[in-house]
């Protein structure tokens, strides 16, 4: 077998393994799954949940709350107009074809690309195809239709099963269609998104905010993507939780007030260069560098990408799998100023989970545009400025004499010049004596005198203008899912033994009491000390079940518990318990009246458990463990 | 003017004021506002946002953890198979009706309900005709689309503002509608509520559980319902938060391990009896009396009911404007055992907010027919028992001797019959010596010796069987709703400052903390404050404006935060700062190192202000307030 062959033969047993895990402890499932299921949906159950809310709390209070984030929340069900200006009804689309006999649906991407790699595999591949096939699949994903289409009859691709011929690539639109009230003349989607939710909302944020800039808001909820085909499990679903920023800041000032406390973070870096060259390997740097060597666009977008670093690692995702991919040109809208993708190495590869993205003035824009309502904020300059201003000033006297009921439309074309036409028409006037202007009333002759022309020099004490907007847009259920890779591991004692190492911050469950026979002065003392926990906040679960404690150890592991409290024929007599860590399987004897401060400083991860354990007695593994 | 047109129009004035109060400071936003807006969408802005979250905590605190419930999260994107099984395909809908000229849609009998009052309201009514028509009021939910159609006609009811003519009055399912993956061939819906996803995971959550029973799940997210016409502002919407509760509990042991801790809990019942009998008011009880008294079925029914009525207690719900409704018969599900409404009184009269019903095992059976996926519990018998059952052995040799490829619909028709049947055709074998069986196969003639038929006594251990389900279901956004009510207020003496009386649970902000003027130190001191608070989890605001202080505590009052502190001159003398509460505008003078303590223990509600503040320098309130 090729050492490629073997790795991924390895990756596929940890996924099969973890994933059993998961599944075996309700995780998360297959939704409807008594009816067969639908691919792309899945249900977290208790501990997944738990972990889930748990990532989402830890999210809020590192984002939100520690920079004052404005937070909205808005419903999925979104009418058309607004995903028109937003550019989703056209755009948000992958290419489509079908089994010309079957219909069945297949992404065009995924079949070209699985064939591509097929054939690039072959070693007796001619160098110059090989190089055309290389060159192909690196661009694959900003192919159009037609060349989308030439690669599928040039590579001779069929239907997958079936070997059926198929259509020629066409877009599909990801958004989950419905109609909004009874009458059918209100088609809406779900949202593919919770930024626009922010966009529309914010002149009325701007204005919570006193006015002022900059400014952050967000939103953590559900967004819909019809997938063609889902796959990769968690990792590509039709329904799932985003969490996203709008940072919105003026455009000549993108410098962030709190960017020193984060200036040393050091981070993993594939620039556009690093991909493009020879190397094709992301290199380590400090924000602060970055910024300075201006591989990242400015302090904002350097500030958040740090933020986003010290999240990923405090909930547990391996610093040595995380890197931040900058786009390439070709893949950034055209409006974008700069976007970097925190990516994760999970069983899958390189995962896209944060996209984090200088955005420009364009969202506020084009919702400008299309609703009318203007999205700007007021600058008022330090000093007030002389600008040379365009004056056009219509004579309303000889303008109502020589127009009577058309002079408003008349006055109304002149206003509406930009500076070039007018001040054309203003040196036609002196030269010929008179000039024409297309008005909504037909054209109109205009003579010297009816109207004044001129650039004149004016104080401004300030301006309207549209902000941009900086958006981290977090995959919450991605993020979780690479977490549970880097957190899943095997005892070495005992295949059978799997664990989640999950970051106290995580976990579904903080701790574990066991009274360790089913007696009840034990029990009393092991729901006492269950109570006092849950009584702080720690979430705690008394597990009283008449199995070997070494076999309930074995199924807290499972779960991800950190600590687990065990009530023992020793704690009768001197009402001292022992407390076990997951990882290091070790366990420290101390008064029962001591748990919850322990349990709770370690949960807080102020201290660490050799450190905290420092001096206490240490307790034999029992021998069923 | 009449005391009822008085009092309406109070009730109006009031909403007005509240609703101005909620929008002005973002509480809420009428979603794509700057597209016009959707009717029945709204938004939630910071505020909002912070104290719906908060509500939502809570309600994981008093109902999930407090009762280690299985917490569940499902998507929203349903396939049409789960909402057919539930009923909601066929029988989720509202009548509507369409003006036959513009085809505006209407909700029939908001219709009939309008006219209805306006004819009953005039004084000339002939008293047989009043009697008729408040009986159809009284019947107006439970209409046929015949018996409304008719009341249509026989009113003489034409579309509001047109006067046209109406259709004859259809069904209209109020789930709104989608397609699941890109065919076309996978219909779904948005989920009218969240229930359904814990049904169908029922066998995953009893297996997680242990097998053992009883056990509750619970899930908050989204719900959807495409109402006709919303209206009612935040009570009527189209896209909701919901929190439920699926008690899974023995048919036969409805009893309650936790009552005791309830019995005692006071509450307003408006019970079928008082419904319909000549006084039509609530009265009060204790839930162990009703319970007791059997005017609520069960135990655990009545547990959920007296836990509803602390937690809306306990986030600001008035007790005297809470009851709980029982359903008439007519109004609940066939197969509901007893069905309780917990109903809040606000200026749009009686709102449904919670409904708690036992809905016996009508939900696991649909799923289970439907999906073939048997979703039952075991239960096995303190002592096994004897029991008689019916044995109906068909003697394979003889059969197959006679019937040849047909033996075995022979012996399928046999072992599928009921008792009574397979007694009768035992009798007619013995008494006639030959009986006639229907078969798949068409008729058959069977003979004694072919098949022997008998009742046997047999020791049965245990029994497999469909559990009861006990759901206890909130309409979050109602409640908070009718909690902004109940908390609002205007301050005596001055009509222009209003406040929300918010509990420190649910209030958006905990505390405040003013610089009195914009000094250096004074603001050096705030921030100090302030982030202490933070750092221990209190939400706190900075407010370093430069408007005066009683501006900013009415600012504050506006938000509903409870407690606010200002450093001013004599703090920089003597480190003590000012903390106020909101309700009473009284101020104590503290040492700013005692703050968070204080703080702390009057948002954790241990303690009131009164009792916390006792022997503390009191403030002369600033004359500006």
């Amino acid at each position: 077998m090729a050492a490629g062959d073997e790795q991924a033969k390895e990756k596929e047993n940890f996924r099969a393994k973890m994933g059993g895990a998961l599944e075996q402890r309700l995780f998360y499932i297959p939704s409807f799954k008594i009816y067969g299921g639908v691919a792309g949906l899945y249900d977290y159950g208790p501990p997944g949940c738990a972990v889930k809310s748990n990532l989402q709390a830890f999210w809020r209070q590192h984002f939100v709350m520690n920079e004052s984030m404005l937070e909205v929340e808005c419903p999925s069900v979104t009418p058309e107009c607004v995903l028109k200006a937003s550019g989703h009804v056209d755009r948000f689309t992958d290419l489509m074809v079908n089994d010309v006999v079957t219909k069945d649906c297949f992404r065009a991407d995924h079949l070209v690309e699985e064939n591509l790699e097929r054939m690039i595999a072959d070693p007796m591949l001619a160098p110059a195809r090989r190089t055309e096939l290389e060159d192909l699949l690196a661009r694959i994903e900003e192919l159009t239709a037609e060349e989308m289409g030439a690669a599928i009859v040039d590579l001779g691709i069929k239907a997958p099963e079936t070997k059926n011929d198929l259509t020629a690539p066409y877009p599909f639109n990801l958004m989950f269609p419905t109609q909004i009230g009874p009458s059918g003349a209100a088609p809406g989607f779900l949202r593919p998104e919770t930024a626009q939710g922010i966009f529309v909302n914010f002149r009325d944020l701007l204005y919570y905010n006193g006015g002022k800039l900059p400014f952050a808001a967000a939103q953590v909820g559900q967004s819909f993507r019809n997938e063609i085909s889902p796959r990769a499990g968690l990792l590509r679903v039709r329904e799932f939780t985003q969490a996203e920023i709008e940072h919105f800041v003026h455009p000549d000032h993108k410098d962030h007030a709190r960017f020193d406390e984060v200036k040393d973070v050091g981070l993993s870096l594939f620039s556009r260069d690093a991909q493009l060259g020879a190397v094709k390997k992301p290199f380590p740097m400090s924000i602060g560098d970055a910024v300075e060597k201006g591989i990242i666009a400015n302090q904002t977008l350097g500030y958040f990408i740090a933020r986003t670093q010290l999240f990923l690692e405090k909930i547990g995702i391996n610093p040595a799998k995380l890197r931040f991919r900058q786009h390439l040109q070709h893949e950034m809208a055209h409006y974008a100023e700069d976007c970097w993708d925190a990516e994760i190495e999970s069983t899958y590869g390189w995962v896209e989970c944060v996209g984090l993205a200088d955005r420009s003035a364009y969202d506020l824009k084009a919702h400008s545009v299309a609703s009318k309502v203007e999205l700007t904020a007021h600058e008022r300059f330090a000093e007030p400025v002389m600008e040379e201003v365009l004056v056009v000033e219509p004579n309303k006297k000889d303008m109502g004499k020589a127009f009577k009921k058309d002079a408003k439309a008349v006055t109304d074309a002149l206003q509406a010049m930009c500076k070039e036409d007018a001040l054309a028409l203003g040196a036609k006037l002196e030269a010929e004596g008179k000039a024409t202007v297309a008005t909504e009333a037909g054209e109109k002759e205009i003579l010297p005198g009816m109207v004044r022309i001129a650039m004149e020099t004016k104080k401004i004490s300030g301006r309207q203008f549209t902000p941009s907007v900086i958006e981290p847009s977090f995959g919450i259920g991605r993020i979780m899912y690479c977490m549970f890779e880097h957190n899943f591991y095997v005892r070495a004692d005992d295949e059978q033994k799997t664990v989640f190492k999950f970051s106290p911050i995580i976990a579904p469950i903080k701790c574990t009491i066991f009274p360790l026979v089913n007696d009840a002065g034990m029990n009393a003392l092991a729901e006492r000390v269950s109570r006092e926990l849950a009584a702080d906040g720690i979430s705690a679960k008394l597990d009283t079940t008449a199995i070997s404690v070494g076999k309930r150890y074995a199924r807290t592991d499972e779960l991800g518990v950190p600590f687990a409290v065990t009530v023992d024929h020793r704690s009768l007599d001197d009402d001292t318990v022992t407390l076990r860590e997951r990882d290091s399987c070790e366990q420290v004897r101390l008064k029962s009246d001591q748990v919850l401060a322990l349990v709770k400083k370690l949960c807080a991860m102020t201290t660490t458990w050799e450190e905290a354990t420092k001096g206490m007695e240490r307790q034999e593994q029992a021998a069923a463990e």
